[in-house]
C-alpha cells in the first residue's frame, strides 16, 4: 500500500506542536480540531491543515444564561412512586434527583403544568386536591386513597448541561462553573445564539469548519441525588420541553399535550416504547423547529465562507439525519463516533450532506493509554468491525479524539494507525463512487422505520445491555453484509404497503417494544399486508418475539407465517408434537454450534410444515416454514459474531427463496467476506479476523479459487 | 415396628387366589378391588376382606347408548386457524381430530350453535355468510376478508369414552367395542343410570364399596387424527357441554353462553386461564347439577347398605371435593392416585367424607416390573415424598393398582411394601386424630382459591411440564411442611378481605396465568387490600411473575411490597443500581447453592431498601423488602427439593417477621423434618432421604439434641 495523504482529522493539544506535525505526517492528516477543554494556539493554526473548531450553541455562556434564568432549558420529570398509607400524602417529588442539575419550576403555575396521577387507577388527580409546598419542595395530596400509589409529573429547570456535567464530575473539575443550558426557543436566547455566532465567526477567521456540538437540546441525561447517572436515553426529547414549546405545540397542532405524554409512566418515551400519536406529533414539531433554527445558523456560517459540521450526539435532539427535515438544515457535514459497523453506517449513510466523518476508537484517554496496556488490540478490533461496514459505504473521513500526547508514547500504536489511515484512503479511493454488489434487499420493520435508521435497540450510544445485544446483532451483521438495507415502519406498511424492491422483512425484538411492535400487531392492515406479501413470495424473518401481542389465541400475530408461536402457559394442555430437527438445511450448512444470546424460550412449532433447524431446552430456536410462495424464518436471537452474520445472510437468501444466488460473490470461510464493485470491475476479499484465514472465493462468474489471507488483510481482485 | 393389619387395599387378578391370600397376609390388606379389565371370582369374594367393585356410570353400556345416539356426550371444539387467501374460504373443521372419537353435531342447527370467528379482528361472522357442507364436513365462508384468519367453533359428539380410548389404544385392544359415553343430563340416560345401578347392586351382593370411576363427565381429553393425545386438561369441563346443558344454563342463569365462552380462543378455559365470569357461572351450574345427580346415586347405594366411594379422576368433572356442592353428594369415601406429597394432601384434606384412600406408586404394570429393574427404588422415592405429607394429614387407607402377579415375582418389593404398610399403620395409629404443630399459616393466592386446593399448576395429573415445575414446587414443599396451608382466590380477598389467621400470602406463577393473576391485578380492591395487610405486618411472597400485569409504569402491581420489578425493555434507560448481595440473611442460613428452576429473569431491585440475597445473570433471584411493618419476599422460582423446602419455610417465617419461632420444632439437617403432635405428647424426626443423616433436633422446649437416622427412618420422641 502506498503512502497517501488526507481524509484524516487529528485532535490537538496545547504544547504539542512538533509532535503534532509528526503525527500529521505519519497519519496523513489534513485537518486539526480542538475539543471540549483544549484550545488551538496560533502556531498550530498556521500548520498546513483544515481547522475544525468545536462550537457550543446553547451552553458555555453563563454571562448570558445567568441574566435570563427564565430561559433555562426545562424537563418534565416524574417523582418516585409513593404509597398513601392514610388520606393525606406528602410527596418529596425531587427525591432521587440531583440538586445541582434540577430545580422545580415554580415560575409557571404547577396547577396548570403539573400532573398528579394515581398510578393504581391511572386517574389524574384534580389539582384542587393537592398543593405544592414550595419551601420544602413537597407536594401534599389531600383526600388521597390509602394504599394507592401516586406520582407527580413536574416541570423542572435543568441548570447544568448534561455533557459538561458528566465531564465535570468524571474529571473532578472542582469549582469550574457549571454551564447553564439555555433554550433556543426563547426570545433572548434565540437572538443571543445568532449574535454570538456572528461575533465568533469574525473572531475566528482561521476556522474552516464550525463543528457544532451540537445544537439546542441534549438527549435526556439525568443524574441522581448522588450525582450518578439515573436516566439516559440517547434519543430522548426530555430537554426540549418548555412552557413555550407546549404552548406553541397547542397552537400549531390544535391540541394540548398532557405532562403524561412526555413523562409516559416514567419511561419518558424511550425508543423502546411504541410511540404514541401525541409523542410522534411532538417530535415532529420539535424537529421542524430545530431544522428551521439550524438552517439560520448554517446560513450565518456559510456567509463567513466556512463549513457547518454537526456532531451526531450530545445536543442532537431534533436534528435526526434520517428525519424529514434534516435536508432543510443545509448542514455540510456530519461527524460521529464509530463503535462498530452499525455506527459507521449510521454516519456514512446520512443523506443530504457533502461529507461524513467517523471518529474512531480508542479515544486518546488514559483508560486505554496506560502503561502495560496494548492499545493496538482495541484499535484493531474496532477497525475490523467498522471496516466491514466501510466496505459497503465508506465515511468520507476518519478521525480521532482525546489527547494525542497519550498515544504518542505508544510507537506501535502510531505505526498501526499509520497503516489504518493508509488502508482507509486506499479503500476510499477505490470504492468511493462504486455501489457494491448486493445480492438481496432487506427491510427492518419496527415502529420507528427510517427515522431510526441503524439505530435500533440502542439505549445509550455504545453501551452494552443484556436485553438488547441479541437483537442489536442483526443490524451489526447487516452493516457489513452484501445486502441492501432499509428501515421501514409499521405506519409505512399501513399507508404505502411494502416497497416493491424488498426481498426480506425482518422484525426483531422483545414483545411490546417498539422494535417488535406490541399493540401495532392488532392492526388488521399491517398483518394482512404482510401476509399477502409473504404468500406471494416474500420472506419474513422474525427474531425473538416478532409480531407478539396476545390476541385471539395467538401470541405471534404472524404465527401462520412463522410456523411457530410462544407458549404463555394458556396452551399447555395442547400437545406440542413437533420437536424433531430436520437432517439438513440450507441455513445450517456452515454452522455446527448456534449462539442465540438471550434468545426467547417456550417457542413451539405449529405443524409439521415447519422445518426445525435448531431445537434446544424445550424450544424452537431456528426454523423455516413455507407460507404460500414465501417463507417465514424464526430465530430466537442473533448476537453479533461472524457465524451469526453468515447465518443471517443465509436466512435472508432462504427466506426470499433465492438460495441459488447466495454464493455469487462469496467466501466459504465465515471470517471472510467478499465485496464486489461491478462498476469499477473490482472485488475485495476481506479477512475480518486477527488470524490468518484460508477461504474459497466465489468470484461472481461461477469460478472458485482458494486464497490465504494474512490477519486483517484485504486482497483486491479484478473482475 | 410391630406387625399390624388393615387400612390397605389390594387389586385382584384372575387365577391368583393363593398368592393373593399370601399378599393380604404379608401386607395386612383388608380390602380387595377389581379394576377396569379384571373381574373378581367367587373364591376371591369369599376371602375375609372388604370388596370394592369398580363401577362405571356413564359408559360401558353400548347396548343402551347405541339406542340413544342423541344422548351421546358432547364437546365444543375449535378448528385449526385458517388463513383466507381469497374471498371464499373452505374450512375442514374436523382436521386434526380423531375420527373414532369425534363426530360433528349436525342434529342441532349449526347456524344456532356454532360460531365462526375472524381471529384477526375477533369479530363473529354473521351465520348468513357461511354454510356447512355436511357431506364433506366442511364449512364455507363467503365474503371472507383475504389474509384474515378464521376458526370454526363447532358442537361435536364424543363417541368414545376418553379413558377407555386411552387404554384401548395403549394396550392394543383391537376390535373390543368402543365404549360410548352418554349424558346424565338427558332423560333416557338419567333413567338408565339409576335403574342400572339398582339392578347392579342387587346382582352384586358381595360388594361392600361401590367404587365410582367416576360419575358423568370426563376431564377434557381429545385425540388427534393419528389417535394420539391432542389436548388434555385434568380440570376441563369440555365434555359436560350439550345443547340441553346450554339451554338449561340460559334458563337458570338468565343469559346465553356463546361457544366462545367454552372454546376460549382454543384454550378451552384451562386452569391456567384467569376464568371469565361466564365460565365460572358455567362450572358452578355443572357442579350443582352433578352434585344433585350424584346424591341420588349415593342414596341408592346407601339403600343397599353399601358405601359409595369416588375415584378422584377420569369422570370427576363437577365433583370437585373442595367445591361448594361436594358436601351435598353424600359420598362416603374418596380414593385417588398419590404421586407425591401434594397429591396425597389433595386426597387426605378432602372434607365431608368418612375416609380417604391413596393409591400409591408404582402401579403393578410391566413398565416398572420388568426383569433387571428394581421397583423398590421407585416405591421408596414415592413413599418418602408422600410420607412427608402423610405426617401432616394422613389418608385413612392406602392401596395399590394393577396386576399383583407382577410384583409377586420381586420378593424385595414384597418385603418393602410389607415394611411400608406397617409403617403407614404405625403412623396412622399414632397421629390419626392429632393435629400437628404448625408454626405458621400460609395462604396460596390465585384466581381459583379453595376450589383448586392442592391443584395449582397441574395440567395433566402427574405429568411434568417445563413451564410448571418451578411453581409446583411451592405446594409440594408445603404439603409436608409444618405450616397450615389454605388456598384463597382474588375474589375472596376482594369480597371478604384477608382471613385473620393468615401470616403469609404466596402468589406464584407466570404473568397472565390464573396462578399469577393477570388482569385481576388491575383491581384496586385487590391491591389495596394486600398493601394494607402487609403494611400492618403481613408477609407476602411473590414467586416468578407475581402480581404481573403491565399497568401505569409497573409490571408487578405489588412492586412496592416486593421491592423488585421486571424489566420489559421500556425501562432500560433507567439505571439499575441495586445489584449487591447482602452479606448474610436469615433466609440464606442453610443454603450454599440456589436452584430456581426456570425462574424469571430481568428482575431488578427498586431501591436500597431491598435486601438482595441472590443475584445472578443480571437478575435478582431472591430478595426481601420491608413494607411498613410487613415484608415482601421475591423468589425467581421454587422447584421442589429438600433445600427449597427449607428455603420456603425460612422465607415464610421471615416474611411474617417470625424468625424467632422458626426453630421451635426443627431439624438442622435439610433432609430431615420434625413433626410435633402436642395433643398426644409425641414428635417424629423423619429422615426424608435414602441415606443416613445426622441432625440436631430442636424439641419445642429450647433443648437441642443430636440424632442419627438410618435411611428413610422415623424416630419418635415423647414430649
Amino acid at each position: 500500500m502506498n503512502k497517501s495523504k488526507g481524509r484524516v482529522t487529528l485532535p490537538i493539544e496545547e504544547n504539542f506542536l512538533e509532535e503534532t506535525k509528526e503525527l500529521m505526517d505519519r497519519w496523513g492528516a489534513d485537518a486539526l480540531r480542538d475539543s471540549d477543554g483544549t484550545k488551538m494556539d496560533e502556531e498550530m493554526k498556521k500548520l498546513h491543515s483544515k481547522i475544525y473548531t468545536t462550537y457550543f450553541v446553547a451552553r458555555g455562556h453563563n454571562e448570558f444564561a445567568e441574566q435570563h434564568p427564565e430561559e433555562m432549558q426545562q424537563l418534565y420529570l416524574m417523582s418516585l412512586y409513593n404509597t398513601a398509607t392514610e388520606s393525606s400524602l406528602k410527596i418529596n417529588f425531587l427525591q432521587g434527583y440531583f440538586k445541582e442539575q434540577i430545580d422545580a419550576d415554580y415560575v409557571h403555575d404547577p396547577k396548570k403544568w403539573w400532573e398528579v396521577i394515581d398510578r393504581t387507577t391511572g386517574n389524574v388527580i384534580d389539582p384542587a386536591s393537592w398543593e405544592v409546598i414550595q419551601q420544602d419542595n413537597q407536594l401534599l395530596i389531600r383526600d388521597a386513597e390509602p394504599w394507592h400509589e401516586y406520582t407527580v409529573s413536574f416541570l423542572a429547570y435543568m441548570k447544568w448541561d448534561p455533557t459538561q456535567m458528566y465531564n465535570h464530575i468524571t474529571n473532578n473539575w472542582g469549582d469550574k462553573p457549571h454551564e447553564i443550558p439555555f433554550d433556543a426557543r426563547q426570545p433572548y436566547s434565540q437572538q443571543f445564539i445568532r449574535d454570538y455566532l456572528q461575533k465568533w465567526l469574525k473572531e475566528n477567521p482561521d476556522t474552516d469548519v464550525v463543528r457544532f456540538t451540537t445544537f439546542f437540546y441534549h438527549f435526556t441525561l439525568i443524574f441522581n441525588h448522588l450525582g450518578k447517572e439515573k436516566f439516559v436515553d440517547w434519543f430522548g426529547y426530555g430537554a426540549s420541553v418548555s412552557v413555550a414549546a407546549l404552548e406553541a405545540f397547542e397552537k400549531e397542532r390544535g391540541y394540548r399535550l398532557r405532562p403524561e405524554h412526555i413523562v409516559d409512566q416514567g419511561y419518558y418515551n424511550t425508543s423502546f416504547r411504541v410511540p404514541s400519536k401525541p409523542y410522534l406529533d411532538y417530535i415532529d414539531f420539535i424537529q421542524q423547529f430545530v431544522a428551521r433554527q439550524v438552517k439560520e445558523l448554517v446560513d450565518i456560517v456559510h456567509q463567513s465562507d466556512k463549513e457547518a459540521m454537526m456532531f451526531l450526539g450530545d445536543n442532537w435532539i431534533g436534528t435526526e439525519p434520517y428525519g424529514k427535515y434534516f435536508r432543510e438544515t443545509g448542514i455540510d457535514a456530519v461527524v460521529g463516533s464509530v463503535g462498530d459497523g452499525t455506527t459507521l453506517r449510521l454516519i456514512s449513510d446520512i443523506p443530504h450532506v457533502d461529507y461524513t466523518e467517523g471518529r474512531f476508537l480508542p479515544y486518546f484517554f488514559p483508560d486505554t493509554f496506560y502503561e502495560g496496556n496494548n492499545p493496538v488490540i482495541e484499535a484493531n478490533e474496532n477497525w475490523l468491525t467498522a471496516r466491514r461496514a466501510l466496505m459497503r459505504k465508506p465515511v468520507d473521513r476518519i478521525g480521532y479524539g482525546g489527547y494525542p500526547s497519550l498515544p504518542y508514547r505508544f510507537p506501535d500504536f502510531i505505526d498501526y494507525v499509520e497503516k489504518v489511515t493508509n488502508e482507509f484512503r486506499d479503500i476510499y479511493s477505490k470504492i468511493k463512487d462504486a455501489k457494491p454488489y448486493t445480492g438481496i434487499k432487506v427491510a427492518i420493520l419496527n415502529a420507528w422505520g427510517k427515522l431510526r435508521t441503524w439505530q435500533t435497540h440502542i439505549v445509550a450510544h455504545g453501551k452494552f445491555y443484556k436485553q438488547t445485544y441479541s437483537y442489536y446483532g442483526v443490524v451489526e451483521a447487516l452493516s457489513g453484509g452484501a445486502a441492501e438495507v432499509s428501515f421501514i415502519s409499521f405506519d409505512d406498511v399501513i399507508e404505502n404497503g411494502i416497497p416493491n424492491d424488498v426481498d426480506v422483512i425482518i422484525n426483531a425484538g422483545d414483545a411490546g417494544t417498539a422494535f417488535s411492535g406490541g399493540e401495532k400487531w392488532k392492526d388488521v392492515r399491517l398483518v394482512t399486508a404482510i401476509r399477502e406479501w409473504v404468500y406471494n413470495g416474500g420472506g419474513f424473518i422474525g427474531i425473538g418475539e416478532p409480531s407478539a401481542v396476545h390476541h385471539e389465541g395467538r401470541y405471534f400475530q404472524l404465527a401462520n407465517i412463522l410456523g411457530v408461536d410462544k407458549e404463555l402457559g394458556f396452551g399447555l394442555s395442547t400437545n406440542k408434537y413437533f420437536t424433531e430437527k430436520t437432517d439438513s438445511h440450507f441455513m445450517a450448512e456452515d454452522l455446527d454450534v448456534y449462539y442465540f444470546g438471550e434468545g426467547s424460550g417456550n417457542i413451539y412449532a405449529l405443524s409439521e410444515d415447519t422445518d426445525i433447524i435448531e431445537y434446544s431446552d424445550g424450544s424452537v430456536r431456528l426454523s423455516s416454514t413455507p407460507f404460500g410462495k414465501g417463507r417465514g424464518v424464526y430465530m430466537a436471537g442473533l448476537p453479533y459474531n461472524h457465524e451469526n452474520t453468515r447465518l443471517l445472510m443465509r436466512a435472508m437468501f432462504h427466506a426470499a427463496s433465492r438460495e441459488h444466488d447466495f454464493k455469487k460473490w462469496h467466501a466459504s470461510n465465515m471470517h471472510c467476506e467478499v465485496h464486489a464493485y461491478p462498476s469499477i470491475g473490482k472485488y475485495a476479499v476481506v479477512n475480518n479476523s486477527s488470524s490468518q484465514q484460508q477461504t474459497d472465493v466465489y468470484d461472481g462468474n461461477g469460478s472458485i479459487h482458494n486464497l490465504t489471507l494474512e490477519p486483517s488483510n484485504i486482497i483486491w481482485g479484478e473482475m
